[in-house]
């Protein structure tokens, strides 16, 4: 069984080659929460099941150009580990859409049993 | 009273200005939580108390020559942030003395009635 920094190091590969639903459907537990900073008018802070967390990703790359990207880490601490991300995206729909964005989040992982149990994501939305 | 963000921004300005122990002064809790990845011989993994704090503090800045680092953030999440940090130093003491070292961490601090009462750092040691 993969301990929490391999798990960590598996998802920042996915991460850095652009295969980020290959990370869900290889190292999210089928109950994963993902929990966001803020709730959207179409999508709730905190989300529970690899389906709602593999729509939210398919949401993110279907409606967002991806200029580039950076991802650093991970920095485990017991069953937790913390990513950090660049992103530079352009949005294609909603209130943002045109607009070009660069900003960072980290996100704050959980493993259980080998598998990534809990992501909550930190980022400063300038409120 | 300081919200978590606001908080979190002193806390990097104190880093970046050097002023470690004014911030422990300033924006710690008198029973603040320190968490580190690992114990060491001489240094449990979890120290309570902004002396304990202070005293780490203190021995950190004693023993290690400092050329240089970094510190990013605050990227914040309900009552709680990170600080990504990059380390320079060379041990003064111990069996890493002369050593000089490059590394990276993160810290995720909790934050209550407007002052850290957690800080949990995040970091790989190689093992």
């Amino acid at each position: 069984m993969d301990s929490t920094q391999q798990v960590g190091k598996k998802l920042v590969e996915f991460c850095r080659a652009g295969k980020n639903l290959e990370a869900v459907s290889t190292l999210y537990a089928p109950n994963v929460v993902s929990v966001e900073v803020h709730s959207m008018p179409n999508m709730p802070a905190r989300m529970e099941g690899i389906e709602a967390v593999r729509k939210k990703n398919e949401w993110w790359f279907e409606n967002h150009e991806i200029h580039g990207g950076e991802t650093n880490g991970p920095w485990p601490h017991g069953d937790r580990f913390i990513v950090h991300y660049k992103i530079d995206v352009t949005a294609k729909a909603g209130p943002m859409a045109g607009k070009r964005m660069q900003a960072e989040e980290c996100g704050l992982y959980t493993v259980r049993d080998g598998k990534i149990v809990q992501e909550e994501f930190f980022y400063d939305m300038g409120g």
